[in-house]
């Protein structure tokens, strides 16, 4: 039996998403709490993995079970046994060939910018980030909409065969001194969506213009823009299959 | 020289504002820093102390120099030496006869109730509590307006030789599933703020009435109400002189 959860987390006290010796991560953690709740290892595979101090607002994970359960008590016991930084939100039977990652048509991403005075209570939640052009930034967000070739905006450990990914829309909300870009994309690479916002913040600033991302979207050879928006603005908002 | 800081700070990881041998304090770091840049030791007057785990973003204090100081650079300065959970928004010189306790002619605090599903991301800054009638809560709120003995509406410890205080207004703001309700008066207590929305949410859960609050706003011996609302909910918003 196969099973879905989607779950949200504070990622600011972990090593990211995925499972790694000797560290606090979001995937150990609810590894953890499964294998108490069922004596036994249960892997659990999402649809992607964040970056530590990266956030999660509905992040979604599979694991298989040899046995029905009873949902709502497992929901229970699995927030009971959680730490109060990650909270599971649903938890359902899905078909056995659904998979987390390989099913999802596209992810959404927010990135949250406070161009305002700094907020103590928000350091964990928002990049606080001065003097940007909104307009420009915004303007220059279009050139990343559609197919292109994001190989000089990821991580240079992202090694993938194929860089080419289709971004759906970019859009911008402001809200007092609050500005968030949404990404809808078919999937982002580690970094995409925080090498884009770096860019476009520099752009905000003044810094770099529209003739600098063309450049490195249309250059053939690997040169990754060394600008990065730090983690702690980054929300995986939604999967959706 | 006296000197006034307006400054704001997350209560999560602190033992309450006043500074406490042997223990994480707001006023110990900001003292900290402050004997740091002046060599000396300078104690800090605030308008009023925040309990474990309130937070505020303006909470005001003064000290004294026997110096006229360049403010921007000290402002800098104490920034740079705080902790990223406490920020320093302004200091202004102000005159000798100025105390942020006593001059402070009222305040304004404001507790956050999330009545929807329990979000990991603000578990330190909102109280999760669900299934409240709103509309029963702020028909009960009107009770504690005005200048009342709020004796059972304190903490056991507050020991004061009088507990008349006047409440001018208590407002209610709903938006998606947050409850902010703000409170402005001359000046609260120990547990005040938390006491009333205690008994706010048990009225709104409907288990007591607007009697029940009568009657211990009338009781002539001390006998406090037991409902507390946990402190991650509560801000001190602002301090009126």
């Amino acid at each position: 039996m196969r099973y879905k959860i989607i779950f949200s987390y504070d990622g600011s006290d972990y090593f990211g998403y995925a499972k790694q010796p000797n560290k606090k991560t979001i995937q150990g953690e609810i590894e953890g709490v499964l294998a108490t709740i069922f004596q036994k290892e249960v892997g659990i595979f999402a649809s992607g993995r964040t970056d530590k101090g990266v956030h999660a607002l509905n992040q979604v994970a599979h694991f298989d079970l040899d046995k029905e359960v009873d949902l709502d008590k497992l929901l229970i016991s699995i927030n009971k046994l959680l730490p109060d930084d990650i909270f599971v939100k649903k938890i359902e039977k899905v078909e056995e060939n659904f998979h987390s990652r390989f099913s999802a048509k596209s992810k959404i991403y927010e990135y949250v910018i406070n161009f305002g005075e700094y907020n103590p209570l928000k350091r964990n939640f928002e990049y606080n980030f001065k003097n940007i052009d909104i307009e420009k930034m915004k303007s220059a967000s279009k050139l990343f909409i559609g197919t292109h070739n994001f190989q000089n905006f990821t991580s240079k450990e992202e090694d993938e065969e194929n860089f080419i990914r289709r971004i759906e829309s970019i859009d911008f909300n402001i809200q007092d001194n609050v500005l968030k870009i949404e990404f809808l994309g078919n999937g982002f690479m580690k970094y995409q969506v925080r090498k884009i916002v770096g860019v476009l913040l520099e752009v905000g600033k003044q810094k770099i213009d529209e003739k600098y991302i063309l450049e490195f979207l249309n250059k053939s050879e690997r040169d990754i823009v060394t600008f990065t928006a730090p983690s702690q603005g980054l929300y995986l908002k939604k999967v959706i299959y």
